[in-house]
């Protein structure tokens, strides 16, 4: 629902530079069935005329993702702005990157190549390249969740990859160090944003059929109940409701991370 | 330059539903370096609040796509709404139609596919489609605007073929029945709207090297010298100059509307 997109997009913009430190551009993607429409921005969402528009423009879509940057790896320009966008099997795909990724493969398909210089548009074009050599059309959304999920894996243990990945018909999001998730649905109420003074009771603007699913690195709100993600979980969501999950890193993984605690420690 | 767009925008958003019947959506790619900023509406131009940001916000960009929409085929939504974007040899290509093509060859290869239902995004992909078996890495920009109007010629016997190609470091443009543009350079002087009483004295935001190619299905200004393209002309363009120039229709085709027309009298 358009106030949910809004609501939420007041408390995430004001993280781009006023209460958070991701200045560095940021993007917001809206499906609106096969549709998408991208906005993206190289100023700070607290300061750019295109996030004021997109705060107030009630924008009914079924998939949004929207995202702050602080630059690790690129510059800070238009084609290292995220989200990133690629047609696969005559849809839309769009991603969001949170995280640093070190030692990258080269890529060695040719269908998507980087346009920026990015650590995560080139993950995103692995992962594209590697879905379209597996696959000559469009598999289910479970059998892609699998697949993505086993990518997401192998690209994870090169540094922090919470991502969100969408086709506007589902959404699957990944974590290895931050990333959270609510569902909104009945009985609705007063929702209170973090990071700015903003109260939406959702009873008011709701019906009793709606159900929406937020994710975000950190909590958007104050007074829900968000639900942290573990490393190497990822969840798939569709119409708001959680329909797969996978656990992507291996045992190993986590080992060495004991390890290295105990090293540091 | 920032006021050219502003201002050639406010006049060009007025057809769309209130000086010109092009109002079933509306679309513009600003090009910024290799990065592209696309805004789309299935709203009519002269009534979507994201025509009116567009229209004050002043974006600078080297290469400008715009386009309003009278539906031929395709319904009104989102994915049929112009222009449409894909990336091809690590840079972002953006597409915009006029005109209308029947029986359009199915697509051979893989790569690109339509996600709308347009005649349009599939010559788009169809052309693509050809480039990229064609050539494996990105040729010069005077091979590509041979290939190019070679591709535009096969398919402007299917119907009306006026279109926008970019991806940002050039423009080219093809004609079937109506296209104009201007050159507008030093020294400048006073131009005004035909759709709006707006008049912008060039002289005062320009400089001396400033020099902007616009080019328009039908002129934007009633003082300017606006030059009218040939059935089959094709332009490419590249920092405000007229660079290649190509006739992509045979003499068969001349010959063809020729003998219609004495049928017709």
């Amino acid at each position: 629902m358009p106030t949910d997109i809004c609501f939420s997009f007041t408390g995430f913009a004001c993280r781009g530079g006023r209460t958070d430190e991701h200045r560095d551009g940021w993007g917001i993607a809206f499906f609106e069935d096969k549709g998408c429409r991208v906005f993206r921005d190289y100023l700070a969402s607290s300061e750019s005329p295109v996030a004021q528009l997109v705060q107030h423009y009630p924008i009914k879509s079924t998939n949004v993702i929207a995202h702050i940057r602080k630059a690790t790896q690129g510059q800070i320009n238009l084609a290292n702005t995220h989200p990133f966008q690629r047609e696969l099997w005559g849809r839309y795909w769009v991603f969001a990157h949170n995280g640093n990724l070190d030692k990258l493969p080269t890529l060695v398909g040719k269908t998507y190549q980087p346009v920026g210089t990015t650590d995560s548009e080139l993950a995103f074009c692995l992962i594209l390249e590697k879905l379209r050599a597996q696959f000559d059309t469009e598999p289910s959304a479970e059998v892609l969740f699998q697949a993505v999920s086993q990518h997401a894996g192998e690209l994870a243990q090169l540094g922090t990859f919470n991502f969100m990945l969408s086709n506007g018909e589902w959404l699957f999001v990944h974590c290895t160090s931050h990333l959270h998730y609510l569902i909104r649905r009945a009985p609705f109420c007063k929702a209170h944003l973090l990071d700015e003074d903003v109260t939406v009771d959702f009873a008011e603007v709701t019906t009793e059929q709606d159900q929406v699913a937020i994710i975000a690195t950190q909590p958007l709100t104050d007074n829900e109940n968000w639900i942290a993600l573990m490393p190497g979980q990822m969840i798939g969501f569709m119409n708001g409701q959680v329909c797969w999950q996978a656990q992507t890193l291996p045992e190993t993984w986590f080992e060495a991370r004991r390890q290295a605690a105990k090293t540091a420690a």
